[in-house]
């Protein structure tokens, strides 16, 4: 007989006696998890009403529109990160300066009702070039940190790609630097809005060999802003069709995000945290670098939360 | 008593005889001159009626409602170079190979009326790489050999700054290799359609040492995709302001196009050829990494197409 049968009942050693709602309240999207003593997702919710569909002074009321509910729970204590805490959401939420680690990020919880909701900060860092360019962060934060709980991992490098990719360095479970990239939006507007969108099919399924044929490109010397010219050339050349267009823009830019990374092997592989089709295409780009990855999905950004929750 | 007090009307020693028309039809402009006898313009129109407006089949009825005045003058010729020769022009003028001359480009016109009217084609090139991307240019050329007429020298880098930048090795009076770059549609679109749009302001003025901080980001190592995003921070951390933002945004992009360029001392200045806005901003950028330069009109059309007439 197993005696375990009740497991997914006992609470986690840190787990909050409270009920947790986490909240991912992004530029376009919003996203909540009710989670359960050991931090997995009972109930989860999503729409498009990210932070630039809410007119000023009305997050409280879109807040209580969709997750009052949830709250009503006895004790409920709700997290919530992303752009919610920027100059354009809810309220600001300060960025907390790097070196951070998860204590620094718990310390700096903007409570909105003391106790019982709070804004995550997102992290800032200062270039370590000589002309001290800022960079910044907000939701990716509790990603990194829900990641590197779930692997046991305290050092890494990890990549968050999409429309603002960030690349991690965290040492000793504290984020040390990071770089954002402008990968996922430089595609969006160049196929959406430049000549390079006229021959292209964004509709073609996504073909492997020529998003390769991309990365293989954006490793030749120059600079990406000639090897996009390909993206039109090769069509007019009818080397590549119309569908194949978008994989090799696609591996274009991704290969030059990955150009000049300066990936220690010493640290283990990369950690990989995104949506699937975007972690594919990663995870083909580093193999192709010779670089070693894992990746991870979404869930991270409950696991972080949960993982807050629990030390408040 | 000065005896050159008609030098103005004297032919040039390989003028044509016949009146000509030089015509630039490019993508989303038009524009054509009446040239006299020493290449000098009498007459110049412009219009928005570049291709993109002209429905298929139309362009001689469009041709001929602008320009048919001037057709009229006994044994007119017209040279028509740009878009125009493209796919999607009036007829399409396949592009003479590289390396190619001005020889080359006189024996490739193609005559949409015998002896009256031609078409110049463009050139196309294949990267000196392992992968043979092709490279494409229409119009430039034409600019390219009436700069090197001027200046008197048969070998030279030419910049063509604008949507598509044309980097142009000339050797011995021939263009050898040639590369794009889409620094102009990339400032263009992102400051348009991406993010940094909602903190520039398009309407500040060019201010010359914030062009400056972004020529020197762009030199920093990492790549374009993480530098841009500077563009987003240093607005939020107030380092710059809104109308500030696009003249970094502009020494960001123009210095990534410079970075990798190998320009030789030996060949003598770069020749910029192109607007004054423009060529303002590649010489600034190319005296802080200390490559001499001379720039020149957009006259260089006027020169090179009055030149092709005279050798027909």
């Amino acid at each position: 007989m197993n005696t375990n049968t009740t497991t997914h009942a006992t609470p986690h050693p840190s787990a909050p006696q409270r009920p947790v709602i986490a909240i991912d309240w992004g530029t376009s999207s919003l996203r909540g998890a009710r989670l359960g003593p050991m931090g997995e997702v009972l109930e989860s919710r999503a729409w498009p009403r990210g932070i630039l569909t809410v007119p000023p002074g009305q997050f409280e009321a879109v807040f209580h529109e969709l997750f009052g509910d949830w709250m009503q729970a006895q004790g409920a204590l709700c997290l919530i990160s992303g752009m919610a805490g920027s100059r354009q959401g809810w309220q600001e939420a300060p960025y907390c300066p790097c070196p951070a680690g998860f204590a620094e990020l718990g310390q700096h919880l903007l409570w909105l009702q003391p106790g019982r909701i709070a804004l995550v900060p997102g992290l800032s860092c200062m270039e370590a070039d000589t002309l001290n360019t800022p960079d910044v962060m907000r939701g990716e934060e509790v990603q990194i940190f829900g990641a590197l709980q779930r692997t046991g991992r305290d050092s890494a490098t990890l990549v968050l790609p999409g429309t603002h990719s960030k690349w991690v360095q965290v040492q000793s479970g504290r984020v040390t630097q990071f770089q954002t990239f402008m990968t996922g939006e430089v595609f969006a507007v160049m196929s959406q809005h430049s000549i390079l969108g006229k021959t292209l099919d964004l509709n073609g399924d996504f073909d492997e060999a020529t998003f390769l044929q991309g990365v293989d490109q954006s490793q030749q010397s120059g600079s990406v802003l000639h090897h996009l010219f390909a993206v039109r050339t090769l069509g007019l050349f009818e080397r590549l069709s119309a569908a194949q267009l978008p994989s090799y823009l696609s591996g274009l830019l991704i290969g030059e995000e990955l150009r000049q990374q300066a990936v220690s092997a010493d640290s283990g592989p990369v950690i990989l945290i995104g949506s699937d089709a975007l972690t594919l295409r990663y995870t083909l780009a580093l193999q192709r670098l010779g670089i070693a990855c894992q990746s991870h999905g979404a869930e991270a950004t409950w696991a972080g939360l949960f993982a807050l929750a629990s030390a408040c």
